[in-house]
């Protein structure tokens, strides 16, 4: 007895997605509806910004912080845990940082019932509970450099709009707190960063991005600079996933780390702080890879990365379950396998596991069977093909590597498609309005040059990036770009001493 | 030209110790000595309770994570994250709960220097800002059981005395939350939970234990029961490492966690929830195997398995330093290894490298090459013997899991030894002072047992710690320990109903 034909490939069954928003058309309904529908987080916890992320979610943030944690620790970093809370006179020591992160600080004052007789922050960013220690730590030579990260979150009391895992009041994150004895060091470890950068964001998970140097009135509160890495999300909006700064000797001064040189002179360290937004590192895969059926996961962070649909018939005598169960035990040796025998029709599930943006099905039905063979259907370009069982556990790591592949084709060429430039502010505003990253002559990236920011922001809703540090797909990384020659400012009209990207961001 | 033979075995840079405490008789200096020594953490942060975790523990720390997490998994565990502050309205939900931890509860009241409407709890375990979640999310059979943890870190206002990794206002674990349709379900869970903590602990880190049953008036705020893991250390004092409720229906009542049954009623479900403590286990890890001579890391945690310490005169020809360069690159393949070429003594670095307990020591000189061998030195039991350059890659993981079975062969040895028996108040106090986890006859373990539980605590300073539900080495679990015959409670003298183990404790 054979299977009605109808049950297993009937249109409807098909062809009915779950979701039917087009993403290139509404990405915001569709973000919003894929982690309702994909079960990615749950918005109804009673603190506004603070997100729960579920299994489906964390599975691939902690796949996100092994990459990132190994290629840290491959460039000699390593792991320790600074306390969440910092002492209030702690967090006062340099100037410009607390001005910075005051306006979004929470502060702990009482415990067990008392008032503390000293207020705690939690911590914002860890530069105030870990650079008083660094002052214990560093006192010659030979104790530095220092290069260490801790994994874990930071709490900010945004005044913006949140969005699930791209801003919240509570978000996952890794930062790197570097110290050097010299400025050239310190530079040198930027350039490392962004190289690591390219390698956990652009190899491994296939998002483009540009590193750049912001501009003076865009830097991080107590950096000499900083650099950060722009990618683009499917309306145009650009959203920063990395930060690394150059800190100088700010912090060294206000916290007094100090070593003794050659010439036993106590003199301040250089330091760098470099800060991977995990959870917006995950948005941005979410964002730039999925398609109107749903996610679209890169192998290598997928929770599961091949599901296995036996395709039985009623009653059916159990041989198709049987191979399906032992395909999964084999598998399972060699990557993330699961097996879907929920009580659901076939196609139900097709569409259930494609939403979920799972990389690789595998359908196992009698015909297949009895050809020792099973239908491979890869998610992103949806195409099947037949494989013999013996070959599957070879085969899927491989097509994995073919996806994340065509994923990075895919996403460098709509990547490079909205990079533009404009010479007047006319055509600027029209082209990023129509979605792109544009690169206009700006009169300067020092303090000068903030009005004209402003004044754009003002009238466009645009933002000045900053001037291009380093392409994803480029090995060549510049820390200060050369100015341009006889172009002008869009908005003043001056002599412009800058080429600067502009867009609408996160 | 040879290298001098005085250079290399001097006996006085081999045999002179960094430390020089002996563990057994002072274990608390001990202790505090091998914390500064090996740089575990650093006790000099600004707020009471809250210590820094320096790399060469954080890289165990986080082995031990990936350790129960993989244990965890295995069991049909997924991870989540949940946010770390708590509306005060959640938190106060369950009565028991908040009686139990509001004294140790911190607060933020006030954001960006505003005071906030509602204070928000910082966490002390998850349930409350968990539970309100689990209730949107339970709904029919279909969604149970749900099986979530979160690796993390939480924080308690302590007001017992603190100690690294024992005991701190901020402490890292993972907690479980599991919930269940019925109560032999949630009671199948907490013999599934002990059989995961046999897994982690015991066979992969070698720390034995016992898991108790704790007595009644001992149990989490909240709890129906609670059954805790208590390992021993080496001053005998007994040390908890993990913990798992019985929660019952009090949280699935106060948070509204409900199903619909067969019969479409709405039922409450049942819950467990378990918590490993990852700092502790780190703790006992370093306090049972190390030894005079300082920390003795099982191989499997170990941030280096193996260091390479080239053996080299002055001036020499370099084919040395090659061939240890060679070796690490090969080694460095199958284990962590590193090589030492700082400029110190052989000596010197043997101490080093023993104190921070690296299981594995390589010792490669001219005559070693020119056989094609090195020395390999085992960390435990200090044996030399030589191994062909060409099969140490394999040799040492080998001889890994040989010292993994050393060490558990030696603690559970000690563990055995230390657990006596005792009829009466004056033999168990007596037996206790020696450093015995004393088992005795004892009135009762439900409330009414508490008169004689504290009265032994005030007059030996002894702790009444619960029936014996499960030994590390075993596969046997009793939940409900049989009451035992005829004895009498060693305090009161009335009729035992239960026999309980008392020791000292941290």
């Amino acid at each position: 007895m054979k299977a009605p034909v109808f049950l297993l490939f009937h249109p409807i069954l098909l062809l009915v997605p779950f979701m039917n928003i087009d993403k290139s058309k509404n990405f915001s309904e569709w973000y919003n509806e894929i982690i309702k529908e994909a079960g990615l987080c749950d918005l109804r916890y009673n603190i506004k910004g603070f997100i729960v992320i579920m299994p489906w979610a964390m599975k691939s943030i902690n796949q996100i912080y092994d990459i990132y944690e190994r290629e840290l620790q491959r460039r000699g970093h390593s792991p320790a845990f600074f306390p969440s809370l910092v002492p209030e006179k702690a967090f006062l020591a340099e100037k410009e940082h607390v001005e910075g992160f005051t306006p979004e600080v929470m502060w702990v004052t009482e415990a067990g019932n008392k008032k503390l007789e000293e207020r705690y922050a939690l911590k914002p960013t860890g530069e105030t509970s870990i650079y008083p220690m660094y002052a214990l730590w560093v006192n010659g030579l030979s104790d530095l450099p220092v290069k260490i990260y801790q994994r874990g979150w930071v709490w900010r009391y945004e005044t913006k709009a949140t969005k699930p895992f791209v801003r919240g009041r509570e978000f996952l994150w890794i930062e790197a707190h570097d110290v050097f004895a010299t400025n050239p060091q310190a530079r040198a470890q930027v350039v490392e960063d962004i190289s690591i950068a390219k390698e956990a964001v652009w190899k491994t998970l296939g998002i483009p991005f540009i590193f750049f140097r912001r501009p003076q009135w865009d830097k991080f509160a107590g950096a000499d600079d900083t650099f950060a890495a722009d990618t683009l999300m499917p309306d145009g909006k650009v959203l920063q996933i990395a930060t690394t700064h150059l800190l100088g000797q700010h912090f060294s001064r206000a916290y007094g780390i100090k070593y003794m040189n050659e010439s036993n002179d106590a003199v301040h360290a250089w330091q760098t702080c470099y800060g991977p937004g995990i959870s917006r590192i995950y948005a941005a895969s979410v964002a730039v890879h999925g398609d109107n059926k749903g996610m679209v996961l890169p192998f290598c962070i997928a929770p599961v990365q091949a599901v296995i649909i036996p395709i039985m018939r009623k009653g059916g005598d159990g041989k198709v379950l049987e191979a399906a169960k032992t395909l999964l035990k084999n598998l399972s040796k060699a990557v993330r396998a699961e097996i879907d025998l929920s009580d659901q029709t076939p196609g139900f599930k097709f569409n259930r596991w494609e939403q979920r943006g799972v990389p690789m099905r595998i359908e196992i039905g009698e015909r297949d069977l009895a050809d020792e063979s099973a239908i491979l259907v890869t998610r992103d370009d949806g195409k099947k093909r037949s494989v013999k069982l013996s070959e599957i556990e070879i085969e899927i790591p491989k097509e994995g590597a073919r996806l994340d592949a065509r994923l990075m084709e895919k996403s460098s060429k709509l990547f490079r498609d909205a990079l533009d430039s404009a010479r007047n502010e006319e055509e600027m505003a029209r082209k990023v309005d129509a979605g792109k990253m544009v690169e206009v002559p700006f009169c300067s990236e020092e303090k000068d040059g903030e009005g004209c920011a402003k004044a754009i922001k003002e009238k466009h809703s645009i933002d000045v990036r900053g001037t291009i540090c380093s392409f994803f797909d480029s090995d060549e990384v510049t820390l200060e770009a050369k100015p341009p020659k006889a172009e002008k400012c869009v908005h003043c009209g001056k002599p412009a001493k800058a080429r600067m990207y502009v867009s609408r961001q996160y």
